[in-house]
């Protein structure tokens, strides 16, 4: 039917054209809009690099204050949002909350300007789901586990007000540069899935909240969003079960038993280390001084690490410092897919708007393995209903 | 970085294998596990093609008796999801209602179902999502639209219970015959957008619900799902400005104008008639006699076809007989794209299941048009947010 072959998961085949990202494999680098993201994360703050992403180009002195100003004043959710996050049933996954979240802010959204795929509008809604998606996660979560909600705080800067939203107090300055740059590390990947599938209803003319939702819906899945909060639960679990000493002979053990360890390896970067990794391991000594078992966390962390070098020939990738990370901040592990999922927010965004601009609709074909020429057996009726 | 060409929107490229069905162009014929779609649409029953779909092969009496009475027990919507779509704001569009709608359904599953990937889970979850998808899509348009609910029957038949849900009263019988026609024409068709878009969300191992969501958020767009809206809206345009006499030439004028006119042609059949369009086109002369101007807008219609055939080389696919249809039908225009995303349901779990069961972790690759080398400016200070 067709002569191109069948690459399943569509393993190294080129599904768009962008100017917005690409994994540089071998300059080991994740080129953003030209730049270096690990230059990014050291020399600049998680909103100036989600302005380089919607808006394509860094902002100036002027435009970081615009900017800093408009998600301020659209961090708040409008008041039938929080009708509806109450409406979520009662201990609904965290990241089922927040794609619901997602979907319902459409609502809230001008209908003229919702149906508006212009990049000037596109990047006027990208800013806003920006702004709200740390509120709606945060939200979500509050909601459907009883707790009381928080307001986001238009006094707070970005990292901080999404940290308070969370937290619920307002966090340090050593907490919210850790936040801020694991935002960064997040914000942008090339074509992950949650990427992909955001380009790929885009693609339809779909407005942004729908690709937004899409994403969410991806970023759930174990194989993919969900591995920062494997790799906490890793930890916790190897701590539980005789800390550092026993972690590297029950990783082999896993391993043994065909277990996935996941927040390693990466498909593309195969067997080189993910970037993101070696910037954030270096974050961790200082975060391990936030809770009494930090420093044995760390200690289990390594020995993990060597344990996957050694067997598997693997190197973390960016989820597994992140998911310590944040345990170390005092992030609930629940929270840890939907933050990585706001973050991302201003990757998927300039995807989104370049899709609009440029995109063709996705709808490729199938190998088919089925039947063929079967018939309804004769004298068979229909369905009763 | 890859040797592989860049086809836009992966047009002709496998994406998957799959056995849930394949569009035949040489035969023309839509393979469904075997079968002729167009045959099981005029000897069987849209659940019947629900549960080949679904289950993997047709049902014998007693399954067909056991899928009726489940699909009749899981119809009613859980009462706290009447809750939560109350809580819709007003005027939210359909589709996004109903994409807010199925997504929040996952908050009412059993927690260790809904992560349960087995072939057994997700059917059982798969036939809750079918039967309740209507009593979703209706729930939402009627609660952004200040109408009362309606609460879905159980005594009902699967297409008689939908209309009940969408009008409000119990449909004659010709118009439940016309209607499961047009659900089973909607039930599966390969691997269109929302169908990839399912696939791609399923294969991150996310859960049924999520990949459901995902596949809302593409048929909204309107170069997929909303083509049956658009076709149901071009007659009465075409209605009020000449009727029959000026259609042609209204249309003609649009063309030279470069408008694309929806309801024609598809990326696969290309030039050839689409099967389903030829089926449902011998249904609309029965159903004109119900609505006093039923007969000329299928002149109109029938204007229509001829110019675009004539000028366009072009075909219509089944939007173009499903959106006049449906309207003769009484049902609201903005009620087409739910409509076909409930039949479509049926479709989409096949390839979730499938997708499940056997699938790979879709992560494409770029080509990258965008700068490189560029570095953050000296002396420029981090964000103030």
């Amino acid at each position: 039917m067709t002569e191109v072959e069948l690459r399943p998961g569509l393993e190294g085949v080129p599904a768009t054209a962008t100017s917005v990202s690409v994994l540089d494999t071998e300059a080991e680098q994740i080129v953003v809009r030209g730049y270096d993201l690990i230059e990014l994360a050291q020399r600049l703050a998680y909103p100036d690099v989600a302005h380089l992403l919607i808006h394509g180009h860094l902002p100036d002195r002027s435009e970081q204050e615009g900017f800093c100003r408009r998600l301020a004043q659209a961090a708040l959710l409008p008041p039938g949002m929080e009708e509806l996050l109450a409406a979520l049933p009662s201990g609904m996954e965290a990241m089922d909350g927040l794609r619901t979240g997602i979907s319902a802010l459409a609502g809230w959204e001008d209908p003229g300007l919702l149906a508006d795929r212009s990049p000037e509008a596109d990047r006027a809604k990208a800013e806003r789901l920006l702004a709200r998606a740390p509120a709606v996660a945060a939200g979500a979560w509050r909601a459907t586990t009883g707790r009381d909600q928080v307001r986001a705080d238009p006094e707070l800067g970005f990292a901080e007000r999404f940290l308070h939203l969370v937290l619920g107090s307002v966090p340090d300055a050593d907490a919210v540069r850790a936040f801020d740059r694991i935002l960064t590390c997040y914000s942008e990947h090339e074509l992950p899935n949650s990427t992909f599938a955001a380009r790929v209803v885009a693609s339809t003319w779909s407005d942004l909240y729908g690709a937004a939702t899409a994403a969410v819906a991806s970023l759930k899945g174990p194989l993919h969003g969900g591995a920062n909060e494997a790799s906490a639960h890793l930890l916790l679990e190897l701590q539980a079960k005789g800390g550092a000493a026993r972690a590297g002979a029950e990783i082999k053990e896993r391993l043994s038993r065909g277990e996935r360890i996941m927040g390693f390896g990466h498909r593309v970067y195969m067997r080189r280390p993910d970037p993101r990794a070696e910037l954030l391991d270096r974050e961790l000594p200082g975060l391990a001084a936030r809770r009494p078992d930090g420093e044995e966390l760390l200690q289990i962390a390594e020995a993990v690490r060597t344990v996957m070098l050694e067997e598997k020939g693997l190197y973390p990738n960016t989820d597994f410092p992140i998911g310590i990370a944040l345990y170390l901040l005092g992030i609930p592990i629940e929270l840890d897919t939907p933050i990585f999922y706001c973050a991302r927010v201003a990757g998927l965004m300039a995807h989104v708007i370049e899709e609009h601009e440029h995109g063709r609709l996705y709808r490729p074909r199938v190998a088919y393995r089925g039947p063929r020429g079967q018939h309804v057996p004769e004298g068979m009726a229909p369905s009763p209903c």
